[in-house]
């Protein structure tokens, strides 16, 4: 794999006209009481490495290990309002540009972030001649789109395999299905203050964790994420200037 | 229907309590050179009409009828950065709390606002003791959860129910299938610069408009928004302050 | 009357270069127990519908139906702060020059929208090579310079001429005169905080509204606002580059 | 004069209860070829200088000696954005309210200030229980409204009153009459790109400085401000906490 | 070592009033031809580590990757803009105090993040009853305050100890000492335009590393950090409510 | 002493591409019971006094008398929030070079100043093709980097040096050494809650005031600033642009 941080400035210089740079980001925040505070970036990076291991053709960025968490501020997360959020994740972007890197993409570990990955994406697309891609590790090569839920099976299952070491017997699901995971009506989203804390801050019912079935998650994820680079490389660059041109210091 | 800039203030301090706000968010931006600038406006707010009409226990709100469209800006578009329009929606969700009102609905026209609005309703929901939801008028009622296009098919069709008058004949389709509309992998959203440009600013053959079909599409959404209102009203509101206490001149 | 919203791209880009866009910009707050909150964006745009009906070297923007109002909000409103709301102008506008118009014209129907429009309009003009004005329409072909009040006669005037149907009788006027409104030493201005809860929301007694009065009022403004549109078209353009030139996607 | 810099901290605290801050806000930025830089500094000090030389009911804060001068910048000018010249004054003003000020006063001598002085002081009002007023030296005991020129006849007679050494002889007037000072319509505001460098910098002939009138203009500002100050001390604060309470560190 | 990462929420609630929270900063950015991007958060890492090993009473925070790096782009660097990194670490020790932690540490690894930590943990501790500490790992346990330059002899050494595999023989000096490096003037610092790429982006000779030297650098840091996290919990804490009482969602 | 604010337009212009633009920042904030508030400004002016009195090759800005002060609040503080000062010190940098100017310096009066001065230096440097310069007076000419205390012996001399008749007898010193000025480990620094408050404001004895060790401290800063400044006018300006290229209206 090769890591951003472990090349020097003349690799990266020969590596970014024709790489992908792989942007994870996670969250620091509770996972109820059988899994640790870094889950969603252990999960994401969990994906990266599966997928990327063997790449040449990719640069992966250190994980950004802190997102918008402030829903779960009620026991503990360390979170970053969305405008910071969005902020941190344009000024990466922007630099990555700067690096010379023509292809990007962000890979995502945590609900809390989508909002702002995809709004930072469209404005670097926007601004600079790319192609910016964004993904939440959960949904790629999945054709459904919701989030599968936060420490409950998905995610206990999914560290079973990537850090079973992390997770603790007797994960207790949630006091009541929360308002936002019940779709009352197609199409609305429904948020009621202080539901995290009245429910448990679990989503659905954790299990134990299966290896075999958390493997799986991280198999079609580290697939499609796989193929997304891929995508990345195939598809035409934008015509217009090199990103060189606009190389400027902030 | 109770449009709020028709009300008095002794008649807001009556309805807050018991009813909800619905706040419809739309754009000024090009629509291909069949539709006019104001379509994601004029369709959202058909949507509320059929909907609300006869409702008493709805405020509806002045139409915001400027978003994020910056991606249209390479012919016409009126377009807010995201940043101010999270600034603006945060504001109008913290007024109406101020206001009194404890549950509040965002029905957004424009694909361009859904990170913004979802945001600032998470964010309303987190600060203040209400119940608030969000959503995009061609979702509701949908199961599908993408964009039906920009200014293609669908958009036509309901214009040509809302304001047949306003649908020029003869509206020409995509030069090319725009990069973001091909799902080349699932869960992977790819961004092009200068795609919308590129490819005409139209997602899909409008056709010449079908109002039946478009009646259709509006009928839809507006059942569901009445479902929507109706779910508000009967999910119980969290507990906590009432949101008088935290009355303040900002 | 050009409706910005209901013209298509194709027409925008053959009428920008010779018209000019106005920009209307109201409120909703509180206006007494006999005034609907929406009374400010109501009178701007009756004063727009007058003068501009028969222009077609306008392009009437929508109405901004959100203004700064923290001072209402001891009853009812909905306001942007003043911060946001100069990012909201100043895009406005930025996008108005991006889609090759040079000559733009605010025109404002309340009080707490005079600085963040005036400096918006400024900002507009340093930045662009345009000929940009502002307005409010009750300042609109009068020599005196102050508010003519709030809630008051001349708002229940000029609404009995726009909307009757929306006028209340019983209106009633302020308990005291309100500080700022006393002017102790000409050219101080005076806030107190609390002063509009204290009272009452009016500035001066309303009468129960003439319509007579009101379509005064009205004509007034319409008849200067045709002037102010005569005067943009007619003083030269500054020198400088075109604004395609500078044009660019946020 | 009591200046807020000479005073310690007991000082302070023993007067500010009973006293009005008074916060002086000029600028730096060309005035023509023969009026200096600080020429609305040095005026605005002037005028406070001769009305409150003898009180001991006011403390005169440091003159803020840079403000909004963007239009100037053409020739030379240091300038503060807009919306960072709000947030210095609002920092002033809350600071002051920390400091235990219940009425305070901003005493402006630069065109460029208005609005921004003018927002801060409403945005104070309606967070603090205090009285606040803002002020032009040059509409002090004024019934007209408007500016009376920059770096023209009335500048150049107040600075040969206030400074007369710093006035140079041979003052060249405008080229043509600026386009922002020709009321074509009135209450119409027009700003036109490039017209302070298009008719020299200066709004009307300067002629060679008349201390007399000079002495007049200031005598007029200065009557005006000891009123201003006295209308400060005699109203009545509003009712609600003492400022004491939301003495906070930021 | 107690990683945040690795505990559980209850995990936190427990060892949150009685332990140091240390938190890590870093950067991305070029460190000549032989030292790897990462090095700087490389570093502070490996002295934590060293430091922190067996402490039961230490929270260590993942290391945030990324720092203010403006002056390392003209090679590549992924840099956050000042205000933004103000705003992550403001963000990050707000969000541990919510957590309920009285004791917080910042350690970083980079120049240029020296003002913003500075500021933040002066502003955290201003807002909050905590203690709040903030070094560089390169002055811990030191008397002389300078940076012991960049991508120079002190970084190779250290890195040679830390990781040897990362290092690259053959590193070359500067072609001429920097201006900012020359202290022409005690207590005079000089900033020139394009100093970086015009030396060569390397403060001093760099050597072939010395890994007993950097053994020595890191033991030295890791023992003064030992001491730092020990007077963080012998102080007193600040008298004051208990931060649970502050806790509230962002 | 060549004053910005008594300069004209011509002037600047013929000096600021050979001169040192030097811009003094101070502060407004208790002293301790013993000196007034404005120290900070009062000094740092006195030492540019000394220095710079007969230099035609300077230009002299007005001091900004506000800065940092939030930890002084407790007491009494006119402050700007961090964000603010940088923005103010980077618009104001940006307008000396957009007046002509290659050679800026800082000259700060006070230690809550330092971090954002240091910033907006770099920044300025970064962004401009100048030569930019920042100090603190108390640090110019000295080999030791600290603060020499607040309200103690160093300000009371030198006070007694520079305005002997706003030096009050009987000053009193620190009812307890504050944690921040204990180097409790080389290279922490710690900042406790309400350290300030709780021992008294001032950091050490300040004694009655030694005129001639005042003197001292003053004609050691005076003597290094002439150097700063001559080693400013004698270094190579940076290659790049000429700085009137990039002139702009903000």
């Amino acid at each position: 794999m090769t890591h951003l941080a472990t090349l020097r400035r003349q690799d990266v210089a020969a590596l970014a006209p024709h790489a992908v740079a792989v942007l994870p980001i996670g969250s620091l925040e509770q996972h109820g009481e059988h899994l640790p505070l870094g889950t969603d970036s252990l999960l994401v990076e969990a994906a990266c490495e599966r997928a990327l291991q063997e790449r040449e053709d990719v640069a992966l960025c250190p994980t950004l290990p802190y997102g918008f968490s402030g829903h779960h501020q009620f026991a503990v997360a360390l979170s970053l309002p969305p405008q910071t959020l969005l902020d941190v994740l344009s000024a990466l972007l922007d630099s990555l540009v700067a690096a010379g890197f023509r292809r990007v993409l962000v890979v995502n570990g945590h609900g809390g972030n989508i909002e702002m990955m995809s709004q930072a994406v469209k404005l670097a697309a926007l601004k600079h001649p790319i192609l910016a891609g964004s993904c939440s590790y959960w949904q790629l090569g999945r054709t459904s789109r919701g989030t599968p839920g936060h420490a409950g099976r998905f995610e206990t299952d999914a560290m079973s395999a990537a850090h079973p070491e992390l997770v603790a017997a007797g994960g207790v699901g949630p006091r009541e299905l929360p308002l936002f995971d019940q779709e009352l009506v197609p199409g609305l989203h429904l948020e009621r203050h202080g539901e995290w804390p009245r429910t448990g801050g679990v989503t659905d019912p954790p299990g134990e964790g299966d290896p075999e079935r958390g493997e799986d998650i991280l198999a079609t994820a580290a697939d499609a994420l796989n193929a997304a680079v891929d995508a990345l490389l195939r598809a035409d660059l934008p015509s217009g200037g090199h990103p060189a041109d606009e190389r400027e210091t902030p």
